[in-house]
């Protein structure tokens, strides 16, 4: 595939994603509208998300459990704006063995409901509490204009769910499993991300406050890479979630809900990519080296081969994921443009020459040409290797902050903010009125991202939509 | 729940098992009917079976990816014995998004047809194969009367699915994998199993040949336990997975597929519990070790804790999973009951007396009472406690193969075939014929099990139901 050149950033950015998702063989269309094929490739890389995920999810306490993918409909409409929220975007399961249901089940959207009604059967006393369950799941919400990864009718995440005694605690929870995303985004995806509240019309369905991770992509818009909600009682009292507390008095429980799903890949993408195709951060790249064996012929084959080998066993054994690229009969420069588009970090090329001087050339995805590589000697190469893919996750993390602050605008007017929106993120007073959200939306296509939880500056200002007063500062931002 | 007693396996096998689900908190019924929700404390020993396997997969060349969960349902249709073995158990979505569908989709029962679909968009040339994909997934096939872990309409599992150039090397792969499920079987799960091939009777639907593991549980009924399946050439042909061979001509692939479910946590439960509840093997178990402290007072306490939290840190730093059951107002035997019905293979108790002679006690699960009980000293405690859970998984397996051999028969002829299957396995001459098959299921309920691969004795015998010739010989048990 590495054959048909990808469209330019600059030239249709959205056409270059699409494009650069099927040729990297990270995902596919599938025959049923609006669902995706996940290929092993984009899906080695969910395993690694999943992985640096869970380890966070089981230090923090949480613990998984599986819950049904079918809930019954009534158990949706135990809470009015959850129903609303979600109806619209059901698949709704109305045949089984044959037989028509008396009720009908939708594919979860997500899967408050069907844990409410089972913490319900579970909390029983304070001593039950807290609950701190998560599930790696997959859910549907009905979707045909498919983007691979960004918008697909299933898609895969994890969905933490909790209950508590206090509301205290159950807003700790919240923020805390917030700054576990943000841990996450930052230390192991590389992709620097804004923690902030949700408005009330960006809020989750159900929810009493939500709150979001976000991340700003090539193109400037804006992707909500992860959120995490405070329910408060809704789904509490929509299922009877009760407990006894210590002074024997029935309470309703507080409880939260937070996910992240495979769309993170596209933040990943999106975040890091160039024109020649991905760019994956070391610590969650499928492949984070290849080694590119080069010679012309048996004799120097014979000659390189097992210095390949040497490498490759050394590196294994230290836990580089690694591949050595020996397809034969494609040049090694055809193989360079196939493992940049692809994404792998680094590049270890060993051709006679660097057998005779004990050395080999390392190429860094992230730095083109000359300037990215370098040549090293073959002794400690695991340590020389390991430096490197460190160094890369931190340029990759420093060049996307850059960036990301370099895009963000503090207009002085309302008419300035319709301008940086066109290309970047407004950070402005607002008055928290909808009206002015609305305005923003209608005029420019930008909605509110978050109202960042830090970085706020003291006092008070004057709202850039309405003029009114304001206590906090908001990014607007087109956003997908 | 430790308070209310099981009933015991005698008295009641199949309750035993239902009730011990529920109190181990394994599982639960779900609002939705047929489906479960697996508990954290079932999810775990699930999680720690997925390891055991997915590291397997890996070491021979696996990879995992993700296919969507509905399928159109034309695309059953185009495996005409695939379809009808499927149809009766469909759940069917014909709602999406508010709209009636076109062409309703199933909920995957299995993904032979749609990744057949995509390996025909994938596979062009010889050079493309072998593929050799793995999925991690939920599955639905219709069903009412649920058996948690057993019988239910939503379950989880492995599917792989792989094409390859020739038959030979799929009946290779058929058989690789096979290989693994009995590893995994034996050397992780501590039960033994029997490899064999399934009877035309018993294969899947679709399948040229499907190969099987199978297990006695501790009422002597048969477990399938992992399925393996030879497809040839049906599933290639029916979604067009065509190649161009080493001559330039198209060929038809060839495929198999192999799964393993949840189920497999009932062949534990079954293989190895008794009447205290559960008996897991170390090698799997979500804990490996309790520590209860004893103590009546709190200047006991006051002595006894530190050592806890030494012993806990010293433990934990090997990698053994492990807990701490500090909680307070709960007697040491109440502990003690509560932490064998959960099957945790090793009990460690420090009391005053403990401390003062630098010793703790050791409780087996696998050995009740004062034969299972030791007293060593706490200088190594990790590598005695390391010791004694391979111990434990050792001798799980050993009375494992020893029930199960105990409990196979060799009848001399039908009346005492007949006598033998109600409580145990026949290993009977077998001339293949489906009505002979018939008849013992007609008679005694009992199936055939499995051709075993092994253990075939040599030279030819009569079949113990016609008395014609037969070539192999043959498990009947009666089975879940």
């Amino acid at each position: 595939m590495a054959d048909e050149k990808l469209p330019t950033q600059a030239e249709n950015f959205a056409e270059w994603y699409n494009q650069l998702v099927l040729k990297a063989e990270l995902a596919d269309y599938s025959p049923v509208r609006g669902c995706m094929v996940v290929r092993p490739y984009g899906w080695t890389l969910w395993e690694n998300i999943q992985q640096a995920l869970d380890k966070r999810f089981k230090d923090t306490g949480h613990v998984n459990a599986a819950f049904p993918m079918l809930i019954p409909m009534s158990f949706l409409e135990k809470e009015k704006e959850h129903v609303e929220g979600f109806a619209p975007e059901l698949a709704v399961v109305t045949i089984g063995g044959g037989q028509k249901l008396e009720e009908p089940l939708v594919v979860r959207p997500t899967s408050e409901t069907i844990i409410g009604y089972m913490y319900s059967k579970w909390i029983k006393s304070y001593r039950d509490l807290p609950v701190l369950i998560n599930q790696w799941a997959n859910v549907m919400r009905w979707e045909l204009r498919t983007k691979l990864f960004l918008r697909t009718a299933e898609f895969y995440w994890q969905e933490g769910h909790t209950a508590h005694a206090t509301e205290q605690e159950a807003r700790e929870e919240t923020l805390r499993m917030l700054d576990v995303y943000e841990d996450f985004a930052v230390n192991e995806a590389a992709v620097p991300v804004i923690k902030g509240i949700k408005s009330e019309t960006e809020k989750f369905a159900g929810a009493v406050m939500s709150t979001t991770i976000e991340a700003m992509m090539g193109d400037t818009k804006a992707l909500q890479s992860g959120t995490s909600h405070f329910l408060g009682q809704n789904f509490a009292k929509a299922f009877e979630i009760e407990f006894l507390d210590q002074n024997n008095t029935m309470q309703h429980a507080w409880t939260t809900s937070w996910g992240l799903s495979t769309r993170f890949i596209g933040a990943i993408i999106m975040t890091h990519g160039d024109d020649q195709g991905l760019i994956l951060p070391p610590r969650l790249a499928p492949i984070q080296a290849v080694i590119v064996p080069i010679f012309r012929n048996d004799s120097e084959k014979a000659v390189v081969m097992p210095v390949v080998d040497r490498v490759f066993k050394e590196l294994k054994a230290v836990g580089i994921r690694l591949k050595v690229d020996d397809r034969e009969g494609i040049t090694p420069g055809f193989k360079y443009n196939d493992w940049e588009m692809r994404g792998v970090p680094l590049r270890i090329e060993i051709g006679p020459k660097d057998v005779e001087k004990n050395s080999v050339a390392l190429a860094r995805r992230d730095v083109p040409g000359r300037d990215g590589k370098s040549f090293v000697s073959q002794d400690n190469l695991s340590g020389t290797v390991c430096e490197m893919l460190a160094t890369i996750q931190k340029a990759l993390l420093e060049r996307a902050i850059a960036f990301r602050d370099s895009h963000i605008h503090d207009p002085r007017d309302y008419a300035e903010l319709t301008q940086v929106v066109q290309n970047g993120w407004a950070f402005s007073w607002w008055c928290e009125a909808k009206a002015c959200e609305a305005k923003v939306k209608e005029d420019t296509k930008a909605s509110t991202r978050c109202i960042p939880i830090n970085g706020q500056p003291d006092g008070a200002g004057n709202c850039i939509v309405c003029g009114q007063p304001a206590k906090r500062k908001v990014y607007f931002a087109k956003s997908y």
